[in-house]
C-alpha cells in the first residue's frame, strides 16, 4: 500500500520554512505499513495542486495534503479540493465552528468573519476535527482511495493525524511492515561500514539495511522488511537475532534503539544508579540541558545547570580559579574540568559535564581555532576532559559539542561499572 | 528562471529524517533569482531517481539532487548519474581523493578502498569539491540545463552551495526576485489579517503578499516581486515604503526583518542599553539560552543562565524563598518573580528572564494544567510576571514558553524608553 505527501504552500519552496511534518506523517503512515512512495512541495498554485493530485492517484491509494488552509488569501487548498471532487457547495461544520468561537474566546479574540469562513467545508468531504485550531482537517474519498487535507502547523497536524490514522487502518487492508533502529555513536559511516561488512553480508535477501548518518546524533543503523506473507512476530524475532549480532560486534558504540537519543541513553544509565546530573555550559550556551530536558521525566535525574558564558559567571557560580582562566585561557582542560567539578559541587549532584570552546565564527586564534572545544566530566570518582576540534560552523560546533558530551558522560557510566 | 529540488534516499521517506537541506538550497536559489518549482522527495530507487530528473528537466533548468552519495550498497546515485549522463569509465578525481585522505588521517582512521571508491567520478562531469567530507559534488550539463548533485549531510551540503552558487549565476542569466519579510509577534494570523485588510487591498498588483506563521516566531509576513523588467532598485524601495506603512500599523508587535529572531531582537535593544542578561530557567530547560546563544555574538549582552530544574536548585543557587515555594508552588507568580530577580543578582546582570512551568507529558494538576507557565521579567527597575495557559504537548510548551518569555522582555526594553 502506497501514499503520497503533498505539502502546499510558496514558503516552503522559497525556504522559509523546513518542512518538519511530511517526516512525522511518514513516520505515522510506516507504522501502520503504509510506504510512502514519494513526497512532493508545490506552490500555492491551482493547476500546480491538481495536476500533482491526478499524478499521485496513479502512484497511490493515499494522499495526505498539507497547508493552505488558512484564513488569508494566499490559502487557495480548500477551494481547489471543493473543485477537484466536485463539491456542489460550501457548508457549515457547526462542530468545527464551535471550536473556532471557543479558541477565539479563549484568547479574549472578537469572533471574524474569516474566522467563522474556516468552518464552512465542502459538502463532498467528510469533516475531521482540528481541536487545536481554526482550519478543520477533510477526508475525500475517489474510487476507495483517499485524500486528506490538513492544516500546515505542525501541532495541529499531528494532533489531527491521530484521528486519521484509524481512519486510514480501517479503509484498507493494510501489510507487515517493520523497522528497527540501531543507534551509534562515534564512528564514522565509512568505518562502521568496513567494521560490519561481514555481518551485513549475512543478511538474508528479505532484510533491508540502511545506514542513516547525523552528525548530532551518530550513525542509525535500520533493517526493514517489507514481506507482508510472514508472520510479522517472527519477522520481529529474526531482526532482533541479527541486531543482537550487531551489537556483540559494536558494544558500547550502539546506545539505544529506534526513538532512543543520546540524552535519553545516559539518563537510563543515571536512573539506574540512582545519581543526578548537572551541567555547566560555555560554548553549548543551554543545548545540552536543552537535549536533556527534552526528554520528558528528565527531572527525575538532571537537577539543573549553570550557563557560563562569561569568565565572571564561571569565576563567581562554578568557583573556577581566575588565575587559571588568565594562565590557560578559558577554553582549557583546566577550566573545563573545574566547571564540571564546580556545578556538581554548588548543584550538588553525582555526576556533571561541562563544556568551553570557541563555537565561532569569530574568537578563534591560530593556537584554538573555531572548533575548539574542550569537554569534562566529573563522576563521584574523578574528572576528565578532552579536546576537540570541530568545524567552522557556530552551529554544528554548539551541536555536535552537546553530543560529545552526553556520550563521554554515556561512557564513563558504562566503563565505571 | 526555474529550479526543482530532488531528494534521494528512503530515511526521508520513512520520516526518519527531517529535510533541512530543501529549504536552505531554496532560499540560496532565490536570493540569486532563481524560483524553485517543485521539491520532491525520492527513494534509493533507479526508475524512481531517473523519471523524476526526466520530469524536471520539462519544468526547469536547474536540478539540485541531494543524498544519496555516501559508502554504503544503499547510496546508488552515482552511480545512476553516471549511467543517466553517459558516462564512458569513473576516474579518480585527485583533489577529493586527497580531501579523503587528509580527513581519514585527522580522524586516526586507515584509509579503506570504499573511502577510495567515493573519489571516483563519471568522467561526464564537472567535479565540485566537497571540503568537508567523503562524498565530491558533481555538475552534469544537458542542453544548456544542469544538475548538480550533492551529498545529503547538511553542513557539506551548505559548504558546497557556496562553491556552486557562483557556478549557476555564470551558466544562466537571471531575473530580478525580491522578497522582504518582517517580522511579528503576538497577534495570530486571522487578527493579523482582520487589522491589516486595508493596507493588504492596497497593495498593487506585481507585489504578492504572504502569510507565514509559525507557533515559536510569530506571523513573517512577506512582500515578494518576481517582476524581473523593473530596476531592483526601486523594487527594493516600493517594497520599505509599503513596509514602513505596516510598522505603523502594528507598532511594536513588528520585532525585526528577514532573518532576525526573537533573541536577536532582544538583543539589539540590550546592546543599545549597553545592558545585560541572565535566565533563570525551569521549564523550558536552556531553550531560552540556546536560542539566545545560538546568535553569534550572543556573548556581548548575554552573560549566562541557571537552569533549575529542580527546587533545591531555585533554592540555593536563586534564593527563592523555600516556604514561598511550599505555600504557592513552584509554578507560581511569586517563585517566577523571585527566580528572575534572584538571577539577576547573583549573575550579576542588567535584565533578567524566568520560566516556571508545568511543560507536560505528566505533572499536570486541576488547578495547574500541563501547559501552564508562570514568566518573569526583572528589569533595573521592576519585576512583572505573567501566567500563560499553553498545550499539552511538551516541545510546544518549551518552545511557545521561550519565545514568549523574549517578547516579553523586548516589549519591556520597549517601553521603558
Amino acid at each position: 500500500m502506497n501514499a503520497e505527501i503533498i505539502t502546499i504552500g510558496d514558503e516552503i519552496l522559497i525556504g522559509q520554512i523546513v518542512d518538519t511534518n511530511s517526516a512525522y506523517i511518514a513516520e505515522q503512515l510506516n507504522l501502520i505499513g503504509v510506504s510512502v512512495y514519494q513526497k512532493t512541495s508545490v506552490s500555492d498554485n491551482r493547476k500546480h495542486i491538481t495536476e500533482n493530485i491526478d499524478r499521485a492517484f496513479t502512484t497511490s491509494d493515499i494522499i495526505i495534503v498539507t497547508g493552505g488552509l488558512g484564513p488569508t488569501s494566499d490559502d487557495i487548498t480548500k477551494q481547489v479540493l471543493a473543485e477537484y471532487f466536485g463539491a456542489n457547495r460550501m457548508k457549515i461544520h457547526e462542530p468545527s465552528l464551535e471550536i473556532i468561537k471557543s479558541l477565539m474566546s479563549r484568547l479574549d479574540i472578537p469572533l471574524s468573519e474569516t474566522n467563522c469562513r474556516q468552518a464552512e467545508l465542502p459538502d463532498c468531504c467528510i469533516p475531521v476535527l482540528n481541536r487545536n485550531g481554526t482550519a478543520p482537517a477533510m477526508w475525500f474519498e475517489r474510487n476507495g482511495k483517499i485524500l486528506v487535507s490538513m492544516p500546515g502547523v505542525p501541532f495541529e497536524m499531528k494532533a489531527i493525524m491521530n484521528d486519521v490514522m484509524p481512519m486510514i487502518s480501517k479503509h484498507f487492508k493494510l501489510n507487515n511492515v517493520y523497522h528497527k533502529t540501531l543507534l551509534t555513536f562515534g564512528i564514522p559511516e565509512s568505518v562502521l561500514a568496513e567494521q560490519i561488512k561481514d555481518w551485513e553480508n549475512k543478511l538474508p535477501e528479505h532484510l533491508h539495511l540502511a545506514y542513516l548518518p547525523n552528525p548530532e546524533s551518530g550513525v542509525k543503523l535500520r533493517l526493514s522488511t517489507y514481506n507482508s506473507a510472514d508472520d510479522k512476530n517472527l519477522l520481529i524475532k529474526e531482526i532482533d537475532k541479527h541486531f543482537n549480532r550487531l551489537r556483540k560486534i559494536l558494544k558500547t558504540t550502539v546506545y539505544g534503539e529506534n526513538n532512543d537519543n543520546l540524552a535519553l541513553a545516559a539518563g537510563k544509565l543515571l536512573q539506574q544508579k540512582s545519581a543526578t546530573l548537572a551541567t555547566a555550559e560555555s560554548c553549548t550556551g543551554g543545548h545540552i540541558a536543552n537535549m536533556i530536558t527534552a526528554n520528558a521525566g528528565s527531572s527525575k535525574y538532571f537537577v539543573g545547570s549553570v550557563i557560563a558564558y562569561s569568565n565572571d559567571v564561571k569565576v563567581k557560580m562554578l568557583y573556577v580559579n581566575a588565575s587559571d582562566i588568565e594562565l590557560y585561557g578559558a577554553v582549557s582542560n583546566q577550566v573545563a574540568c573545574q566547571m564540571a567539578q564546580g556545578v556538581r559541587a554548588v548543584l550538588n549532584s553525582d555526576y556533571a559535564i561541562a563544556t568551553s570552546g570557541i563555537a565561532g565564527p569569530d574568537g578563534g586564534t591560530a593556537e584554538k581555532p573555531v572548533g575548539t572545544v574542550w569537554i569534562a566530566v566529573a563522576t563521584p570518582h574523578k574528572v576528565i576532559a578532552q579536546k576537540y576540534i570541530l568545524s567552522k560552523l557556530r552551529d554544528v560546533n554548539i551541536s555536535r559539542a552537546s553530543a560529545i558530551a552526553l556520550n563521554m558522560l554515556r561512557l564513563e557510566l558504562i566503563n565505571e561499572k
